[in-house]
Formats: structure tokens, sequence, C-alpha cells
């Protein structure tokens, strides 16, 4: 590779001669691991004219380089960075100065230590990860995602999905989840009442952004996902955990001040319960009686390969008081960031102005390949093998996990791609992920999904969307032999 | 019972090949209920002849809707929908009703009735759209950044990219932003130092919501980038504008009181003033004096083309005050969504932890794709061509403008894609604007751009970056002619 002469500058406060700065500029590049062995420097002709300095000079400081072995000539072709050239110890640049900021006054508002647990990144590296929310490679329709990829950047799409949308979004896309993805919840609504979204996380954040404040109260299942408390935080509303029972949120639990309320009907997360519809018709009449909203996660709702999934929340609301939360990154890839939220118009235009304001719009080209993949019928064919392989997984697990006596924590659930356990009550599951992780084997402890002070410490989740089932019996084998010896 | 021929219709404006189309129509048939399991679906030939397509194009749509379990094939009596095909909810949506939630009480927060102007999205559909921001189809690289986003699609990277990356970003990308793209601009930073966001928007979005506060005092430029002002609504802090002049941003008129300096030294948005070396020193030195930070949005920087660009900003600072934002949308396309953000690790660390909860990661893909279109060199040679027309259609401008009589604001710019107009002082640039519009013209009238309560009226923005230099003179021609009517 060529180092490109637009890397130079000099400094006009530089004392010494201009040669000097050259040749200083060259070597702290390759000390700096800028430049690396074998690249091409810019001609001595195109430098000079670049810094406006005789060509001389620059001839001057590359010969000097060349005698202390930085810089080789290659005859007519020119100076390379030399196979002998000092490598900086790593790609740390050597000559970090001090931060004179005094950050913790200059830091108006603090982000980091919220309750999301760090996950290992290399979980594919662990022989038996029950990881929650990645992928299995192994079942996702790479061939036609990569054709509608190409489809999506064909020159006929171009200039729709190059273009700034400013506050909009693909209608294709748009169009295909409110006439294919809702009905099948049961839900009809129009394209002014759907904002596309990067995840359903993002989601979240724009719905807790607009209708809480810090003189509002969320009502939150517990446990419950942990981002949702970090997001909540952000608002800085009152929060009330309401402890869920084996049908999920008890409505009659949830405190007369609530204004906002977070549920996750379908499988609640992390139990994995499926709210009854008597219940949810229970928690409708609440949220009425007590004038709240309910945001409704609807999260792995394809999942369900037991029944046929029941009706979101969504389409039993005659008011226009739920407001929906879809995500295709659970069952496309979660690297892919795309959700959407359902609502009535006017909450609808607040979240497109909150959503251009921040991010302006979801990349234009994903939005047009979701919505080949979708439309072509691509996206029904994965879910239905996705479905298959679960129930399968879920099986192997289900026997695995009687054979070796272990606990699954309250109520079996339709489908999903988790298990919530529950050990002994004096076992401590970080402890027991972390000595699980020595025999290669990724659990998720479940202290953080407690929004109490003093969580029990001994519920885990244990995901089976990326571990394949032949590994099953032998990981859970692990789980149960550990958990024997704690 | 057999499905009516009958009831299949091409599109005219399906993008796509046909056989997709066909595809697609059976897909959405058996998704909304209309075709049932065990329906028969017409023979290849008789739906080829009716639609007046090859024969060959159904029977390959038939196939692959076999291969994905929607048809199945039954020998010589044809294709069937299959009994594994997805069915329809058995559930009917309720009609749509009534919205009985008081919105007004409701929303928590309003975040419409911003600053930003509404643009129109039919701008390609003018004849003469000296629009400001969008790319040029004509000129973007659109074979390789195809071929890129192949590879980054390739089964080798699939797992990186489809993996939730939680809060971290393509280690590619930030190494190439690193070692290539930040040493242009004289800036060293490790990658604990640089942040990918979802465009330049989203870096200031960060910056603002980590660094300000209700209690906090923000200068930003006057005239400035309308969007920044809405950024600075949501984080409610106090707002200073301070006038631009010919040199930009000027120091000295700066409160004392200020924790946060917006500023855009390269190319100021929107009167494109580059800031000189010696203002850009006593900018530094008049923040270091009152200890207010400085975000510098570097935006089109590689648009110089007029001189050699000066470093950023940031290059100069030796405290870690500057926060610097960089963006990848103007350059290569506005639709893509990709920026960065680079400071001290103490600040990057705030900004991931927000962006985390807020979006946790831009998508993978994405990502890859821009890290080898840059690393493969297409980006330079995609900034040298974009570089040598806007320099000419800058030329055709200028010579446009001088010929009709037009004022250009302020001083002249070293590059850019815009320039900063100034009329009579009675004349209105909205009703100017307004009357264009009819002659197939767009310009950007300069009301927004005022941080003040009775800006003035008679500035405009003309883009040049989306229209070929052969119609700027007929353009200009035009907003000459209307401006003398008025």
């Amino acid at each position: 590779m060529a180092i490109s002469v637009e890397t130079f500058f000099l400094s006009p406060g530089f004392q010494g001669t201009l040669q000097a700065q050259i040749q200083q500029l060259i070597a702290e590049g390759i000390l700096s691991g800028r430049f690396r062995r074998g690249e091409k420097l810019p001609s001595s002709r195109k430098l000079a004219t670049h810094l406006g300095v005789s060509r001389i000079t620059v001839t001057l400081a590359y010969t000097e380089l060349l005698a202390n072995d930085y810089l080789t000539s290659r005859g007519r072709s020119g100076y390379y960075v030399s196979d002998n050239a000092p490598v900086p110890p790593s790609f740390t640049p050597p000559k970090h100065r001090e931060d004179s900021i005094d950050w913790t006054r200059a830091l108006g508002r603090r982000y980091t230590g919220g309750d999301t647990p760090e996950k290992p990144q290399d979980w594919a590296t662990y022989r038996f990860p029950f990881v929650y929310g990645q992928t299995d490679p192994s079942l996702f329709d790479h061939t036609n995602w990569r054709l509608c990829a190409l489809q999506a950047l064909g020159q006929k799409d171009f200039t729709a999905l190059t273009s700034d949308y400013y506050d909009q979004d693909d209608p294709r896309l748009v169009e295909f989840i409110a006439r294919n993805t809702l009905p099948r919840r049961g839900i009809i609504a129009r394209p002014e009442e759907i904002l596309i979204t990067l995840g359903a996380q993002n989601a979240l954040w724009i719905a807790a952004q607009i209708l809480l404040t810090q003189r509002r109260t969320a009502a939150i299942e517990n446990p419950c996902y942990h981002a949702l408390r970090d997001i909540l935080n952000q608002s800085r509303c009152h929060v009330e955990p309401v402890n869920v029972d084996p049908d999920g949120l008890n409505p009659a639990e949830i405190p007369a001040e609530t204004d906002v309320i977070f549920t996750t009907p379908s499988h609640q997360c992390p139990t994995t319960a499926t709210m009854p519809l008597l219940r949810r018709n229970a928690l409708l009449e609440r949220a009425r009686e007590i004038d709240a909203l309910i945001v409704e996660d609807d999260y792995e709702f394809e999942m369900s390969f037991g029944d046929s999934p029941s009706p979101a929340l969504k389409s039993l609301d005659t008011e226009g008081r739920v407001i929906y939360v879809g995500s295709f990154s659970k069952s496309l890839f979660p690297g892919l960031r795309l959700g959407y939220l359902v609502g009535s118009e006017s909450f609808i235009r607040e979240a497109r102005a909150l959503r251009a304001s921040v991010l302006r719009h979801p990349p234009g080209h994903i939005q047009r390949t979701a919505a080949y993949f979708l439309s072509l019928g691509h996206y029904d064919a994965l879910i239905r093998r996705l479905r298959k392989t679960l129930k399968h997984r879920r099986g192997v697990m289900q026997d695995a996990i009687k054979e070796h006596g272990l606990t699954i924590a309250g109520a079996d659930a339709f489908g999903g791609s988790s298990f919530w356990m529950q050990s002994n009550r004096n076992l401590n599951s970080h402890e027991l992920a972390h000595k699980l992780q020595n025999e290669s084997v990724l659990i998720e402890p479940g202290q953080s999904f407690f929004a109490t002070a003093n969580p029990p410490q001994n519920f885990y989740r244990l995901g089976y969307s990326s571990i394949p089932a032949e590994r099953i019996p032998e990981g859970i084998a692990r789980i149960a032999r550990i958990q024997n010896s704690l």
C-alpha cells in the first residue's frame, strides 16, 4: 500500500530545519505503526509540492532515512519503508500525551455502570455455549440474504438507498410490515402508525424517552431484560418492579400511580412465561383503570412452536393504549439491528422526530434488503426452519435436564430459545458460571435480571439457539456435575 | 380448488426480476390467506401465457417456492400450496377504531416542531436541484461498493457480522480510521479513543447528551447547522449563538460561562468560511482560558480542492480538549449513516455506554463493507474523482453567478459543495425558493440556519453536489431572473 501524501503536515512551530521536520514526520509514522514495512513513500516531487518545499529538501530527508535503514530505495520505483525498519511494540502510538481535562467535572452525565452485564464476545469459541440472542450461522439462509442484498445494491435501487431519507423509512419495508407481518399478530396498522428502528432496544429507548420524565412512573416486570433498566434510568423516571408469576406480569400488582407498563406477554423475559388471554384482558383493563400506557415487547413471537402463537396484546387494544415493539434482529440476526414501533399516529410522530434528531434513519440498504428477504418469502421459510430446529433442541434440552435432575424454574413455555433455571438456594450462579467457563460451558447468571436490591442468587438462563443439538446432553451433564460439586 | 390465473398481475413498477415478482405474488397470496393449503397453482404454461413471460421464468419461480416448502409438486398433476405452508392468522383483527388516549397528556416530552426544515424528498425530479448533502449517483463508485458489500457478505465474514457486537465496533474499520483516515487530519488516536456512530449527526447527539445538562451552556456558531439546535434543545442546556465572520467563529466572542463550543473550522456550515491557523490556535487558547471543551465537526474535509486542507483543530490539541466528529456519509453516501467520534478515553467510554443503550451498535455489515471499501483504496479514488468534479462545477457556478450578477456572501471557501448566497435586503428567500420551485429550481432558504429570533431573510444556500455542470448556467439564470422580478 502506498502512503498518501495527505498524511503529511508541516507544523509552523517546529524548531529545526525543514529537512529535519520531514525526517521526523516519517520516522514518527514508522515508529507509531502508521507506516508499515514495505509501504511506498510518496515521490519526492509529490511530497515537495504538497508541503510547498523544494524537492532537494525532501530528497535529503529521504537519503538520511535511507542511511538509517528506515527506508530502502528500489531504484526508479522509489522509496519504501525498510524491512529492517523498527516495528512498534503494538499498535499503540508511543507518544501518548497526558490528558489534562478533568473528566469527572467535564462529563455532564454518565452512562457507564449500567445494569447490563458484560458478555463474553468469544462465545463462539466455547464448546457448549448456552448463550442467548446470538444466531446459529448454520441455520441462517445466507445464500438468499446475500441475493437480496445484491438486489438491493443494484443500480435500480441505488438512488433510493443512498439518498438522505431525512426522517422517512423505506416504504417497501413499512408496507410489508403493515400488510404481512403485523396481521399475523392480529394487528392492523397504517404506515403512519409504524416507525422502523435500529433494533428492538432502540424502539424501547425511543418509547421511554417520549413517554417518561422524572415525574413519571414506569412499571417493569421483575425479573426483566436488564437493558430496559438502563434505558429507564436515562429517562430518570421512577421505576416500580412488579414480580412475575408463572403467567407473567400480574395486573393486580401494578401500582395505581404507574404511567407506563413495560411487558413481554409472548415470552416473559427471562422466565419465558406466556401470558394467558384472560390475563391479557385483565392487564388492558388495569391499564385503563389507572390510565397507563403499555409498551409491549413482542420479541421472539415467531419462535412459538408449541401452539400457534396467541395474538399480540396490541391486537386486543381498542383504545390506542398499547405501543408495540417488534424486531427482526432475533429471527434474522442480531447484527442486523432492525426493529419497529407500532402505535398511535400522535406517538409515532414524536418518535420519528426523536429518531431523526438522534440518528436520522436506519441505513437504507439494510431496510431494502430486509424488504426483499421478507417479500420473497425467505423469511417465513427461515422461521419454519428455525422453529423446527429449536423445537428439536428444546426436546433434547428437556430430556437432558430431566436426566441430570436440574430444575426448570416456573412454567414451561410455548417455545422460545431459552430455559430459565433454578438451583438450590445456597448456590451462587455467578460462581457456577465462572466454574463452568473452565469446562467450556457458557451459561447466563440470573442476578442481573432482577431489579430489586438483593436479587436471588440461584437463577440462571440457558439459551439453545447457538448450540448444536448433539452437544446439548454433554453440556447439561457438565452443568449438573459442577452444580453438584458446589 | 384451483387458484385462478386471473388473480395474478404483474406490477409495472416492480424493482427486480420477473421471477422474483412471481415468487412474491405467490408468497404474499399464501401469507395473506388468499391461497390456502392444498390449492392448485395454475400450470407454468398457463401462467406464463397469462403474464406474457417465458415459461422457464414461471418454472424457476415455482422451483424456488418448492425449495422453501411453500409449494409441493404432485408429479404431472402440477404444483399445490404445501401442507407446510404458513397459515394466516385465524383471529380476526379488530377494525380500525378511534384512539381514545389523551396524547397531549400522555406524551412526556415532545420532539416535533424542531428547527430542522422539511426538505422536498422528490428533489431528484427537479431539473435544477441546488440541494445540499445528497449524492450524485453518477459519481459514486457503485461497482466497487457492491463488490465490497459482497465480500462482507461472504461466508467468512458472516459470523462476525451477524453477531451481536454488544457495545463494540468492527475492529477492522476502527483500525483503518486510526491508521489512515485520522492521520490525514493530523490526528493520532488509539482504538479506545474512537467510536463508530450512525453518521455525524448521531455523533453530535451523543456528545451533547454526555457533555451538557440543563445547568450548562453551549456556544454555537450563528448561523449554523439547524439539526444541531434540535440536538441541543434535547439536552436542555443554555445555548449561546456566536456570530461568525469571514474567518468563521470568533474566539473573542465566546462567552466566559461556556462549557462546550460547537464549531466547524474546515468549512463553516453554512457560510463555508475556513478558519485560519492563527484563529484555530486562538480558539484553543480561549477554550483553555474559560475551561470549555470543543466539539469539532470536520464535515466535508475531503472536499477541499483549493489548497491542501489544513490539519484539524483536534491535531493542535495537546490536552484532550477537542472532541472530533467525522463522517463517511457525505463522501460515500448519506443513506449509509456512518460516522465516528474521536476523544479522550474517559469520554469515549461514556459515549460507548450511551450508544449501547440507545441502539447497541451500528449494523455490522455496513461497518465491514466500509472497511473494505476504504482499505482497498476505492475511497481515495472516489474522493479524487469527487474533488475534480466539484472543482469543475464550482468554476461553472462562479462564472454563472458572476455573469448574472448574484452575490456570494462572505469569503470564498477552499472547496466544499455549496455557496452561501445573499440577495438584496428586502427579498425573502423563502418566497424566492417557492417561486423557483415552479421553474424546476431548488434552493435552500437561509432563515433556518440562524439561531436568533429575527433572522435575516435574504440568505440562501446553493449546493452543487447533485446538479450536473451543464445545467448550472441555466439554473443560475433562472434564479437571477426570479430574484430580479421580486
